[in-house]
């Protein structure tokens, strides 16, 4: 079973040209914008050669012609959404096929009795929750990059978020999918029920499939009614980031659901004091605490009796604009850093209780390299965003990352690993973290999943060199 | 690609004197009382044929032991728990080895910091909530065999239960398995950090596969915090099934969540009246609601007021002792079943506004076919579980379904499918929905799962003949 695309003959213009007049003009993009734009996503990596086109689908059936004409002529295909990705899923090379979803922006439904809604895969997160607001409903996954990434790139990368740490990631948000298998059949897998047991679950398995196992071309939603009760906002300075990691990880353990759960290390507060002109400077850490629902206030008590306990310094925000603002402030996370240089973003996860081991571990790893790595993380969940800021030429958008900063990211997924965590939590796997994949996973697993990949796509066209 | 495994050459008793070989003695059965044991589980069916032979495995090394042998004489493996299953999957028949995880019954871990617990597969539900209860935790899958069910039988089934409603399936309350593979070979698949991307979501795959991928032999749990609060029960009166099947709908519609939310038709209360000698007749349903956390009073009068809206009668208990008597009620369902006849147990799932349809339904099938279909819903999921109630011969505890309890099922199926649901929401395929699958399913997915099993199992000898 090969597990790559046979070599492409004919060349470029005219496969092109057959590709317009199988698909029609109006869908086929040929033009060096739209090739030049499909290279990259928002790893700040840019792949080094041009695709062949991008389909623009404006429906399942758009869809299904792209990846029959790829198929019939071996051409690898490398599904897209809005191209936000942080680990190089959607990016695109020579003579690769981008198949490009965000153009289907349609809500087919949105049923309050069953707390779901049917889309297609290119509608962005917010607006999509905007939608749902008026139905008094959301979708749990709040990927940073809301307001610009879309549900189908969402469930592609099993995006996680903010809310995760009390609403689920994107797995437990999905009922069913209809997806385009590479030989160009439409599929539909999974349920509207929110209970069901009949066969494997191939809607789980295409969960973070990363465009290696069909294309997404609309999914059952499973909603949420928004919370009740006013919401409460806490920010808390702690001297050290371990106290500050431990405080988060007694909150959870003490049966404290915050709705949001964010830790800024002293680096991270540095860079954003520089970047946004405030003083958050001086501290060794900060955690931003939100809760919800009916008993909103009296986790917050709880929560900032738990912050004080261990040396926080708790501070209630006076109303949403204030807490807004808090929330900006840990939005321009990714700006300040790049305002500080070149920027490798990473994503590892440990379990909660190894939260405060694994930012000793980023501080010896910034001493040893001597790197920067500002440092944010999900710590409801144990989620950790380490970004690794260095000096780089960037050539034409392309920034190439210097041996010793990935010396620097093996030392750091060592320390994930040894702790019990795994290589990425919420990002996915892409191209950035493919050479680390057989460290976490084994031989073993490794030979399941390809072989797994090979069920779905036997010529292996579905993006390859991505993800496993 | 073969799916069924070739004939077992040797003649049985030299087959069983080679595993003994193998294994040791002290963990292969081939008495009478066990064999006969492996023919049946809870759904009233038993497998008219004899297995070959019962491995008590107490290690993953036992399970790998077994593995082998069974791969290397192509005997057909039937993964066992405690053999309460309702559909069918763990019955074991002619020349079958049956490689049971029952005596594998540790609690290899609990961690309160990171809600996780590290267990062997044979550890009873029950017996696992009541030593987690000290540490203030629990696992959330609740099925109604909970004091006799494995963790791992839940596992291999997606088990559901009363608590979904709030709490979700199993497939949100595992984070990692230890699985022994048909060949033998133990891996590991999911993480022990609640979140985690890394390859594609091999642990929820094996989440209802029913023994055709894998052999469970270790799961990390994802715990939750006891919920706080006191727990508020009520019980509802309603004339029509209709209007408690639009009340439960409603009551989730509207935001309440409560920790059980189940509905007992006219049918079933009769059935219980007579079994238990009480007095529950006379309405047209019951409905049974729970209300739990630091909200479960608001969320019971909100809960109150919903049932009134509807013309229900809304009852509370006066204490824990009084909640739990309605519970035992409600437990009594599958005996009150069996006072009656033969029973054939259901188990659809609908989208939740499609509740007061399915009860509808059921009524037509009922009237139509003249069989007694008691049925109990876990409504807030809009999963319902039909009981076909009729005259059967039992023969050395095989019971033989007619026909038009067939007939009457399929109708019932049929209407289920029409209504957007599934032919499953929490008891798997087993043996007895298989031939219903692919209505549901259709072709192309169906080929999907048969190759998926081929990837983990080239010879088909996990389970042959059930749940795909």
């Amino acid at each position: 079973m090969s597990t790559e695309a046979a070599p492409v003959t004919p060349p470029a213009p005219e496969l092109q040209q057959a590709l317009r007049r199988a698909l029609g003009d109006e869908v086929v993009r040929t033009d060096p914008a739209a090739l030049r734009a499909a290279q990259g996503d928002r790893s700040g990596q840019v792949s080094a050669t041009v695709p062949l086109a991008v389909v623009e689908a404006r429906s399942t059936g758009d869809v299904q012609a792209a990846l029959r004409f790829a198929t019939e002529h071996r051409i690898p295909v490398v599904p897209r959404g809005a191209g936000t990705g942080l680990a190089g899923a959607a990016q695109a090379g020579g003579g690769e096929l981008v198949v490009s979803t965000a153009a289907m922006t349609r809500v087919l439904e949105v049923s309050r009795d069953d707390e779901l809604a049917v889309v297609e895969p290119g509608v962005i997160n917010a607006d999509l929750n905007e939608r749902l607001a008026g139905h008094g409903l959301f979708w749990a996954p709040d990927p940073a990059s809301r307001a610009i990434s879309t549900v189908g790139g969402n469930i592609a990368t099993n995006a996680g978020g903010l809310h995760c740490v009390k609403y689920g990631v994107t797995r437990e948000a999905v009922l069913g999918l209809e997806v385009v298998l590479a030989d160009g059949r439409a599929v539909r897998v999974g349920h509207r029920t929110v209970k069901g047991v009949t066969g494997y679950d191939l809607t789980a398995l295409m969960i973070g499939s990363e465009g290696t196992l069909g294309v997404i071309t609309e999914a059952t939603l499973r909603l949420r009614p928004l919370p009740r009760g006013e919401k409460v906002t806490i920010s808390a300075a702690f001297d050290s980031v371990e106290q500050a990691a431990r405080a988060a990880s007694v909150m959870v353990a003490s049966g404290i659901r915050p709705a949001i759960l964010e830790l800024l290390d002293a680096t991270a507060l540095e860079g954003l004091s520089a970047h946004l002109g405030i003083d958050l400077g001086g501290r060794g850490a900060q955690l931003l605490v939100q809760t919800d629902g009916d008993a909103s206030e009296r986790e917050a008590s709880d929560a900032e009796a738990v912050i004080r306990s261990l040396g926080g310094r708790p501070e209630r925000s006076a109303d949403a604009a204030d807490a807004e603002r808090l929330f900006e402030i840990r939005r321009a996370f990714h700006s300040s850093n790049e305002a500080r240089g070149a920027v490798l973003i990473e994503d590892v996860a440990v379990p909660r209780s190894a939260l405060p081991a694994m930012f000793a571990a980023i501080e010896r790893v910034q001493a040893e390299y001597g790197i920067l790595i500002p440092t944010v993380a999900h710590a409801g969940d144990g989620n950790l965003h380490p970004n690794f800021v260095f000096e780089a030429d960037t050539v034409d958008g392309f920034v190439e990352v210097p041996d010793h900063v990935w010396d620097a990211a093996d030392a750091l997924f060592q320390a994930c690993l040894r702790l019990g965590g795994t290589l990425t939590g919420e990002h996915g796997v892409g191209i950035l973290k493919r050479r680390w994949l057989r460290d976490e996973l084994g031989d073993d697993v490794m030979d399941l999943q390809r072989r797994l990949k090979a069920v779905f796509d036997p010529l292996g066209i579905l993006n390859p060199g991505k993800a496993i």
